[in-house]
């Protein structure tokens, strides 16, 4: 089942993506429908009754305010190493701000702070019921949806007293996007996912891999950010991105450039720098 | 004024604390009256007319669920020598989930990955206007209130690909405590504030310094902030730490001791290790 966030007469509302093209709305928030469908993808959603053409409607990011951002970094060797750093033992988490989230057709902004404006296409867990310390991770996912984790790399290694300077180079505004549905759990399977992630910069492919290269899978990154600080429904996993990105040959993103992230199944995100 | 969020038949509710020992309760959430105090400290706040005994209630985080939670660091000079680092030119700022957040009185839940917990007494900044970049920081404030940004030393140098892991070690749940309400900005002035912070672990004083070893000011913090990730009302920005943690002389926090947080003119925390 792909389940989207859709503006409806300018109210975010979600909506169930049907193969013939419509969008059946759901009745409620997040919160209150993805517990038990997490815990039984064969029960029924609450559906309005209202359907729309999802070729009229705008697709929105499907993570509502004041959820929590994650992302894992260093979970793909061969960018860890890409980027010249060593492959650590566990994986690195940190936090992403809401704001720093843009749709999946939305526009990058990009941030005056920065000259050196990257991409990452990642495959990006969507929480459906909590997850705490000591809680299996994957019985807590409810899908998976495409990430484009941008970073500014003069401000990641542009020295800090915490080393890289992640609250800068990952946070900042309009600049990530996610989408352009979640794909449910049950449809892509509860072992350790093998599916094709690539990215293009005007069409030219710039990062391609797989996600069976993550070193640790999304259960087991849940669990690992879990036993930190607890999970909730409709909180959100980066899960880190292969290598290839701008960084490694300096063909950093310019101001009207189409960017497209994929992952197989999940489908496409498609933003333009501005 | 002292704004505090207290619990009225288990519902978090704003109210205006007064001298006789009252809190006069607020209609609606912070974004709904915050703006408006923001701009005129003397305009009329909400008030629903009933009142409660403040002896009679608790007093719950000043935060609400689904804020952005911001601590800037190395911003007094003599913490970030204690800990054997080199003062940077610019803050560094991360983020905190709102999980890891404590009610003023509550308990500090001592996590198991940690065996170096640490305390840090801060003026912490409410906002409550939007701040974007490029605003002036000063006229976003809504008000202060006392934080102790509870940190497990062990995880922020452990080694971590980022440098520091600071995910790790500043985002445990159940750990920080924010309180016991806020000090509207007029009280305080609009200039760098002079306010002495106390930390005391059972009875014993581990910090104490004054506000006005802040190197930047919480306007100017405000702003660093903003040029990077937008504030609204209600999010919170943690302003950093004076000398004297644990981690200078490896009298880490241990279960069952009281730790005490105080910033003057703004109040104590009181929070017990459990």
């Amino acid at each position: 089942m792909r389940i989207a966030r859709v503006d409806i007469d300018g109210l975010p509302t979600w909506g169930v993506v049907t193969n013939g093209g419509a969008v059946e709305l759901i009745d409620g928030p997040l919160r209150a429908w993805a517990p038990a469908l997490t815990a039984d993808f064969g029960s029924k959603i609450p559906l309005t009754g209202r359907r729309v053409d999802a070729e009229a409607v705008t697709f929105l990011m499907p993570v509502e305010p004041g959820a929590k951002v994650v992302a894992a970094g260093a979970t793909y060797a061969k960018h860890v190493v890409g980027l010249g750093l060593k492959m650590p033992e566990k994986p690195a988490a940190f936090l992403k701000p809401y704001e720093s989230l843009i749709d999946p057709y939305g526009e990058i902004v990009y941030p005056p702070l920065t000259s050196q404006l990257d991409y990452e296409v990642e495959l990006v867990v969507v929480l459906g019921s909590p997850v705490r310390a000591g809680d299996p991770g994957t019985p807590g996912i409810l899908g998976y949806c495409v990430g484009n984790d941008v970073s500014a790399r003069d401000l990641q290694f542009g020295g800090s007293v915490t080393g890289m300077d992640i609250f800068s180079a990952k946070g900042l505004d309009d600049t990530s996007a996610i989408g352009p549905w979640i794909v449910t759990r049950d449809e892509i399977g509860d072992d350790h996912p093998d599916l094709e992630l690539t990215l293009t910069v005007d069409g030219e492919v710039r990062q391609q891999d797989r996600t069976s290269a993550l070193v640790w899978g999304p259960g087991e990154l849940v669990e690992y950010v879990a036993q930190r600080s607890r999970l909730a429904p409709g909180d959100v996993l980066f899960t880190g991105t292969p290598s290839g990105v701008a960084h490694e040959d300096g063909r950093y993103l310019e101001r009207g450039q189409v960017v497209e992230a994929t992952v197989e199944k999940l489908g496409t995100l498609r933003n333009t720098v501005r």
